[in-house]
């Protein structure tokens, strides 16, 4: 039996402050379907780390899919197709979701688990025979990645300065966006985003929220009727309140969302570096709260004894890769029991 | 400024004891994506009310317009239609969400808000110019309806034999199913809709939940492959132990789900029949949580000072309709309250 | 066995001219999907009859419902909707063709066939809780109506200037555009159409051709990217040439587009004036090209002997509606033998 | 200016047989919607190729992306997913149609233009994260491919026998069916086509047809309402005969749907040896109606002087693969031509 596990960022429920403020405000009676007033409070909150010259709108969803249905489905129009890389989570993670709203999705070769300019480009030269080929429209990011890499503003700006001379839509999903803000390998702010692409989310569900990711639409010509997609998408909730309040929470003054992700990419960054120093590799380099080291398949037998995670795929004979995930909820006892454990193997 | 909304039955959070069991369970790891042991102790404990017969499969979603999408388009070929009344929640109050997953709505007219085998005749009878027409396939039932009024058994029983002999899928809406369910005006069980349709779904957010619906489909050919249509959708939660805590309160030992209905339910008998007692008509017998008085303008704008709540319709010229809806959080003397300043006006 | 059939307008082959035409250019070598001088030719000579101000495009399509398919899905983002008569032929003749591409029919009772500024009115106010509800966004016509009524210029005017007023996209389905500006009961022109929808399409089907449809998209704001549309809907043919022969021959010096409609609207006034003589009534007047006379069940036998047509209701327990359709390629020997024959019984 | 073209096998009309019989019935009156005596006609003759097994049925549409649209759609729960060669016509030519159907595309890198048992492995073993990942479901192939190679009947076996196992259906794209069959490379019958695959389609718009393409349902499981999904589609001719007399001409007496193809594949041939003779090499061996000789651009730029052709890719700094294609209507003088010119240079 397992005492501790390292599958995901998603294993335990909400930060105590978000279930108290739950409980505080349960019998308040509020306005239904985003309406209430928690929901224009958390409004408030994040338009403050927006930059001054903020425009848009942001609309709140129950779940990371949904988020990425409405987005995209939002702004295209039939024909027009979303580059993505081949490890996108809409591409890989997603069972068709996109492709389901209609719409293609042109997949590129990731680097590093990013998009660059260099592959849009390769993708827009090689879906350019119209009107027999879809269009290509929108640009799709993860931020942090599938893999737990990052952007840098630098690769950011020359992403949206293409986007923009290409006429593209870019479109940024946050899932694990608190975990890139707060990396050690970002130099990124949310207020760089919102003035950087048209459209992105901020994910609540893996930065200590029992569920909800915000939608900010920062292009104002996108903002026109949005709500009509969430609903129709069956993505807003009768009881609205419950992302809005937590929300509030995780943009309130302790300033949760970026704290949670900073605890959850210190115990990452704790379990590399204990890794490392017990004398093994890792597979990539650990920005976020993602650590894939390379251990001998006995290691990861007994490891199995006491901890759950991902054998993510063999790396030789007897050797594999495994993810280990931190998050808001990782106690460091048990990232130091793992690396103890590890040590003594 | 008004003191207490009868807006609607989902003003509130949820009932104390769900916020008291996610607060327990909290920093307990459970499996991601519905596999938490929470969710199958909900499901065992919805089961239990199924009949001993029952041989299908419970999924839960984030919202109504979500368990609607899911339960219809993934039991639908692209030519298949939906009969439905013209005041079904899925004909006008969400956002075309049907037909945006491909589907015609084939509208009838309701019979004191409900299908009838007649109007459900006629809907066959007029669209059977096939291929021109698409193919009537499912039978879209809300129990309580839309306007607040419930199925007894024997109707039940003749549109589910209906659908077996012209090859239908039978399929309810059950938002508020507690309230129907709790009604004096019916005398249906779980396990004899369990028994009666193909698939249907109980409400947990107007029930007492923050959020939650529960998809239960009955018949065993529909359950293949259900879960991919959740996560397409967008309906499938990281952390689904957030539904399989709140079924397993809203069916524990103390029942909620119906207790919670039955408050509502005596909540709502209490105005009708006091509002009778003052003299004034209501425009619907009263069956679930919803009450339609018929009151003066000018009574009316005095209560409005007090409490929030629709004016549905004009009723003549000094006269108008009003919904008062009440829930499992509504404070009894709220209403009497509102009877009181009724009675003085 | 029957002698002749008035069952349709779409029983025949080609006006023969366009066999010719067919037969003439056969290999001459054409670029393809469109790009062939024929279908230039086509479209400068549909355009010498749009007027002058006409700055939209024309695309040719193989069949009606693909018309309305590419002309409806291209210009509606997802949460739109289009507003038709319940008789609409989208609404109960395209096996939900429009739903499929995911938008919401709002379906009014016709007037005559019509829809008027009254019931779009009705629809807009009925249709107004947004964001629960789809968005009426697109009008359809069809001219004539698919009872065979045509549109004055007075009522076009008015549907027009609302569409204009609310914001609306006016769509013009036009299979039977021929018949309607034939008619003598019509005060329209191709031009004046042109200047008051948004978009509309001329048939080719019914006014003579193998097949085709020839989509006018008049307002420049829809015409980027309509190509697409068509590519993706399956309505782009290899040999575009086929259909800008047929419209460049149903356009061209003896305008067969127009004669072959008065033709037709002809043999259909020469029927209903010989019924009308010989003592029977008419269930609604003649304006194109459909008759729809009151006959006894008796009489309707016999007639059934030598003539096939639709039997189109009841009208009483001895008297029948029937249909008769008469197209550019009636016989005027088969009319005189069918009011022969009725005259004799 | 050019004299002659070999861009494509859809530069002329169709094949003299067809337009006379197109205008020797030209006023038979026939019924509509495919219900004609032609149309049965040509599925009788059709059908004699398919051996007397077949216990299917065949449908007729407008044109090759509808008959993928159809073919593909009709038999596809919302969820499941497409798998393909990045080559496939559906992939890169068809405008996103199958995904604006809601299917995703599972894509896989060609060998020699084609599908092999291995690369559906190993689509299969990487789109197994269900339901995270949509379900591959439906296998497409086009015979001859894209890019003019040809399925063996080991080939075709070993694929069939492998969706069998898997739970797969295989759906095969004959837009140059004919040019396979008749390849000297190819020892497949129609008949095996249709005991291995589930559903084909014969194309007839690039074997003479002026339109046309015959979709074969050979698995009995994917009749049911298959008309329906044409209709919906917009792919149902009102002048169904249209169709049906062009596919009785090109399956009567003289077979012309494999002598036209024969004559194509012998023009390329004769291309192929006589570019081959000049010293050329060709980039990929010829074993259909599609040529890929390598030649030096200057030599290019003076065959273009007389020649219509597509310039292929880039094969080094002074040379460029061209893409020389034939068809039933290709005169060998013109070929004598080319390769005389070339010969020249």
């Amino acid at each position: 039996m397992t005492t501790f596990s390292f599958l995901d960022d998603y294993s335990e429920g909400a930060h105590p402050d978000i279930l108290h403020a739950l409980t505080e405000s349960n019998y308040i009676q509020q306005a239904a379907y985003g309406e209430d007033s928690y929901s224009a409070e958390a409004t408030a909150r994040i338009k403050a780390h927006l930059g001054n010259t903020f425009d848009g709108a942001i609309h709140y969803v129950a779940s990371g899919t949904m988020a990425n249905i409405v987005s995209i489905a939002s702004c295209l129009r039939p024909h027009e197709a979303v580059i993505a890389v081949s490890s996108g989570h809409i591409v890989v993670r997603e069972a068709g979701a996109i492709e389901a709203t209609g719409h293609k999705l042109i997949v590129v070769p990731p680097v590093d688990g990013k998009l660059t300019p260099a592959n849009i480009e390769a993708a827009l030269a090689s879906n350019a025979h119209f009107p027999h080929m879809a269009k290509p429209r929108l640009i799709y990011l993860s931020d942090a990645t599938e893999i737990g890499t990052v952007y840098t503003l630098d690769e950011l700006r020359k992403i949206s300065a293409l986007a923009k001379q290409r006429g593209l839509i870019l479109f940024l999903d946050g899932a694990r966006l608190g975990a890139a803000l707060a990396s050690s390998k970002s130099d990124v702010t949310l207020a760089d985003i919102a003035s950087l692409v048209d459209i992105f989310w901020i994910g609540g569900t893996k930065a200590g929220a029992l569920l909800g990711e915000a939608i900010v639409v920062c292009n104002p010509a996108l903002t026109e009727d949005f709500a009509f997609h969430v609903k129709q998408r069956g993505g807003m909730l009768a009881k609205g309140r419950l992302l809005g309040i937590q929300f509030q929470e995780l943009f309130g003054v302790k300033n949760l969302f970026l704290e949670n992700a900073k605890h959850a990419n210190a115990m990452a960054a704790k379990l590399a570096s204990g890794i490392v120093s017990s004398g093994y590799a890792l597979d990539a380099q650990t920005a976020t709260n993602q650590v894939f080291p390379i251990l001998p398949d006995s290691v990861i037998s007994a490891l199995e004894q006491l901890f759950a995670f991902y054998v993510w795929r063999k790396s030789d004979n007897e050797h594999s890769v495994i993810r280990l995930v931190t998050s808001w909820a990782t106690q460091e006892h048990q990232v130091d029991a793992f690396l103890a454990r590890l040590a003594q193997l």
